[in-house]
């Protein structure tokens, strides 16, 4: 048997997070003996455990070691990090590190070196031709031959994850989705929680789906744009779309909105829409030249606000300014993340799991959605500090506009 | 080959009724001929078609020929009801008559007799006894030996639906449910609705599930009670209970509704609350004796409305104001269905479908859900005018309360 | 400050079961010490913990020890129970000692007597009229005035839920409902359930919604019965009526079941089916008079098996052998629970919550739905043993009987 | 006013399409005459209506006619197709015609050529350098500078979409998606279509998604792979990952699949998947290399089956068979759509849509999901032939492989 001694200190039982650990140990086939239990005796005070691990193979060892990590466990003595050349471009070698969204130090040649930009599952490599070394996280189909990839779990640290703290602005929800809960509550949370990052000078980063458009909150969320709520938006082709045929034609996807009288269908529109602005050349170019004067891509143009959208295969068209290559997509994602303070997603599961997988676990992360679907996803996929909503996405962003822009009307 | 002619006036090709028809027929296994078929040249002209239907069987076609009547088709040459003697309580005759819930006119004696009270799924029965004839509804249940039941589909006929007009106020959503919807423009079509069955004397139904105090939407929803806008509820245990529960300890089923945490059980408060009110005699002696003072039902025992609370086998306690037997439920809420103008569900599959079983079709209704699959069921179940809004009830009714009474604000 | 000393043993770390007394503990504004915590140093050793919890008001802190009960948390000292006369029919005395599910002790006298019935949301009443004194469950509208109620939480132990046990038959799902599960796999383990069951001489147990009939599922679900799968089935009046309308005019609301083509509506066959075993008096005697031939109900007939129907506020009819009072019927449901070993609940959300109400947390319990809500919606009232599977009911009965009845084909 | 005279011959009445055809002339806020209706008499005969269409704009009129022809309804008098030269790439001119999937002809100089493959949401370019001229779909991506596309509605004919046949194979669900059918009979229907279409030589074309590997379905869909049944395969980067991590690891996203147990994160085993298929630098050279020894995406490549993956921006790796580029991709799908004869979706929303939006009305499809929302957003985009399936997607594909390959058995 293979083993290694790691060690935990936090809430360790009000969090649960001792039965998260065991579940992993089981997972890989190992076992454990707990070496050590120091439990806080009163409320406040923090416990600590010393627990040794084993498996049969030191190869299942170092990948047990690498998951424990997620949960804020570190090995009792670390050493030095060991380090491979990459040798294709594109491949990690064999046994590399596979990253977390936490915050992360790796020991190298003694010192202990804080990883620049935490991002799940990437590669962590060491750069030593500057003054100072520095480490950093990389996407696999990023890397090239030459590179310095840390393999296995030595050398590693990890900040645990925020202790949970039930007075906390986001603790709500702790545990699970639901949408039973007083929604507006949740929706002052939300604007607390906007209201901060701005405060400090961070940014506000959406993601959105074309269920903006489709529920009518567009005029809404015009609103929060120019209030300044609206640093950053990530999204695709559809959102994009929908928003500028409705400002084009009143009109989206069939919807038509002044009404509220749903229409079948409304291709013909939608087709017509994405012709126009590829004429024009960009989005930009279409407002610069008077073609597109409404709705919320507008509003972002006019406001100098950023946007990135992804294509996906399902598009039509697509709108010139559309990546359509998606890891070009993602390089352009993860470049508008810093000074991100605070992450809404709205109505999209395949943005919001994108954003959730590229996004370092310290942003605070609110998912809105009226299924409760795509919540579950985001969690299962590791991004645990999301909090999710399922609720109506025009009356929520109809309620943060209120919240936030308090001279906003809905008549 | 049995036959009969039967014929239908109205939009028939933009109404799309005449496909219904055929399916009819077909599942029957009928046979059909059009006979004639006037087709309005323009748009606003009704078109007009006659049909002789066939099926094998007499029996089969009786059957096909009350089918028929549920869409507005009625027999050329009706002639006289058949009336046959009840022989057993709660048992009608073999062939009797299923009603719609459609304004229906039978004919006894020469003359045409409109049926008093409109319900699906009853039987007819004439009453000569006073000084004029009289035909109603009755259900199943309460039928009794003696009674005269009309069987057969000869001597009846129903008005059609009412025409499809695409600039009525409840003309959004016909064809379909969706939850990408402007939800703001519902919102005030629903308002628009309430305003309109109050100025006309009618009184507004609301039918409501738990989930109505679960999204925090009880304080919303006492105004809308003190402004007059809820003059009769229809409800279950849980509801009253949750409502109570929450005014007594502050929760809901475990939701501490002031900070929006969620807290996994509450049983305890939910069965003392219940234990609680037992101990009071009925929730307005709680109300009088000072032990109830806030809340849903406090406000509706307070303003003098008028609720029917009708238990299910998932019930705890239950509240002493609960029917536990539900066919005297039934009974109970027939009973306040005069001069309702207007009928909202809100957040509850059982009494939704429970309500538009006994409600007639000439009633505007508007059904509420987060659950698309909840009017669905009622559209299954054939009441046809229900108009589905997928949403967030506690936002909707948070919305709805500021269109209505413009004084309340949520903070 | 009031305080109390309990204990808890078992495998308090991996089953995460201190985090959820914790979170109790803070639901009740209470505050806690740990006294002693020895942790089992191997993965197979039990724990051990002793903590001192505290409120402000002594009501509160005797309801935070009921709550903590449910847990398997008791008091290290608990004394002698307290017993109240009641003073009047259907309330408890304030103060009462609602139930757990779980087998529960309770100190009479110097002596330990077991509860006879363990359920949840009941109250416990002990009596001393026999040789020897008993202490049983009674749920709050039987209980009378004169009866001896168990109030506090002083002299009562209860033992701890079934350890976590990943290998066990049932272990799979701890934590989660998903629709994503090798579902063979779970079809297997749940035939294996049923067979233990019978070997050990215990009753099976469904709960079934009309879904049973609609999915098609019928003819298997008659194969089980026939195979003696199923002893006691507890349904609504849906589920007979539209398997006995299936066996009289081979529909199902409006299903037409051999080709798998959907029909809009089939009131009238429904109101009929309904009208017909009406007259007859009964299931058994329309089975009996030769009316009824096919179908689950036949089948449950002819093999003498038992059923209980309790009625809803939506039922059409019912048919004559449905409990039209909720109250009398969970008593007769409550009447047949005993030598249960295995309980299925299938395509029902009212009845599967009504079961779980009354079921002792010793009865192993699965929950088949299409609609993940239902089974969470079991989990969140406290029947903490259940265990959902996320799939279509019709296939899933389809493989089990391939399962359990080796000569069922499906042609 | 501008007005036009369109027909159609069909079964109007009870198709309803003449229905829809109402709504979209209002939808354009058009106004309409029925010039003449020749209703068919008898059960079988066609109906054929001719109508005059008017708008206030010409181009409204236009646009309103290219809906038309969606439903099928052409001019009586078409005229010549009008046909201008594209002046830019990637943008057509502004009233070209947006195409259908239906069967089309375009009247060019006096002749009626056949559109060669038709697809939704495209534009017509017409091609007289050859010996013989034709007319082609091509996507927006796609066209260039100098082709001549064609505009306005003049000069094209659709065929009708194929009446509605009650009995034909794929007559189930006409009109709703549903879990409460009776799925054994579905899956002999699926069975049934996949058999005709190899019968008259054609392929089988599966649209998959993650959840075909996560409910356990594998090793049955490996069977209809060597059975024949799986020609083409679209889908995206999770499914063959998942397939292929299963196969190295045993697990697929956490999910043990032999005892059915879940757990919770297995974001290792898939990243590490993904660096071993980018070593061997391609999925065949994985097999090939005897790396990859298990799975269905072995089974293609074993069978010399095509697959084309196409990438999304939530994609981890991506394995190096992917198409990064969303449009390349969508070529790539296109060029593999020639003799498919049937189309199975299972799993995925993004891929099913992709794959609705290219693929000709004339091609039989069906699509499995347990979600319905997915089949319901097909037919939203318009892919009006999709037959949709709500149920368990492992418990389907279990069931349809003991059809298709009666030497399957599950254990």
């Amino acid at each position: 048997m293979h083993h290694e001694t790691v060690e935990i200190t936090g809430h360790l039982i009000d969090s649960g997070v001792l039965s998260l650990v065991i579940d992993d140990i089981r997972e890989y086939e190992g076992d454990w003996v707990i070496d050590r239990f120091d439990v806080g005796h009163e409320a406040a005070d923090l416990s600590h455990a010393t627990i040794t691990v084993s498996t049969e193979e030191e190869e299942s060892l170092q990948r047990l070691l690498m998951r424990l990590q997620t949960r804020g466990v570190n090995q009792v003595d670390p050493g030095e990090a060991s380090v491979l050349e990459v040798e294709q471009d594109g491949v990690f070698p064999d046994g590399f590190y596979s990253s977390t969204n936490l915050v992360t130090r790796v020991r190298i040649n003694g010192r202990w070196l804080v990883v620049d930009n935490p991002e799940m599952d990437c590669g962590l490599v060491v750069d030593e031709s500057g003054p100072a070394p520095r480490v950093f996280t990389i996407p696999m189909a990023d890397v090239k031959a030459g590179m310095q990839a840390v393999c296995g779990a030595a050398g590693i640290k990890v900040e645990a994850p925020i202790a949970k703290d039930a007075g906390a602005t986001f603790g709500f929800m702790e545990s699970e989705v639901s949408s039973e809960k007083p929604q507006a509550v949740l929706v002052r949370q939300v604007a607390e929680g906007m209201r901060e990052a701005k405060a400090a000078g961070k940014k506000v980063l959406w993601v959105g789906g074309p269920g903006v458009v489709h529920t009518g909150a567009s005029p809404a969320m015009v609103e929060l744009v120019k209030a300044g709520y609206v640093d950053v938006l990530f999204a695709g082709n559809a959102l994009a779309t929908h928003d500028i045929e409705s400002a084009l034609y009143g009109t989206s996807l069939g919807v038509d909105l002044a009404l509220g009288r749903g229409v079948e269908h409304g291709h013909e529109h939608h087709i017509r829409a994405l012709n126009t602005i590829r004429k024009c050349g960009s989005i930009k170019a279409a407002v610069d030249q008077g073609v597109l004067t409404g709705g919320v891509m507008h509003a972002m143009v006019t406001g100098e606000k950023t946007f990135v959208l992804v294509g996906s295969v399902r598009d039509d068209g697509p709108l010139p300014d559309v990546y359509t290559d998606v890891i070009e997509g993602q390089r352009a994602m993860r470049a508008e993340l810093t000074d991100v303070g605070f992450c809404l997603m709205v109505a999209t599961m395949l943005h919001s799991v994108a954003t959730g997988n590229i996004l370092p676990a310290s942003i605070p992360l609110v998912c809105v959605d009226i299924n409760p679907a795509t919540v579950t996803k985001l969690a299962d996929r590791g991004s645990s500090q999301a909090r999710g909503i399922v609720t109506d996405v025009g009356l929520f962003i109809e309620q943060l506009t209120g919240e936030l822009v308090p001279s906003y009307r809905r008549h």
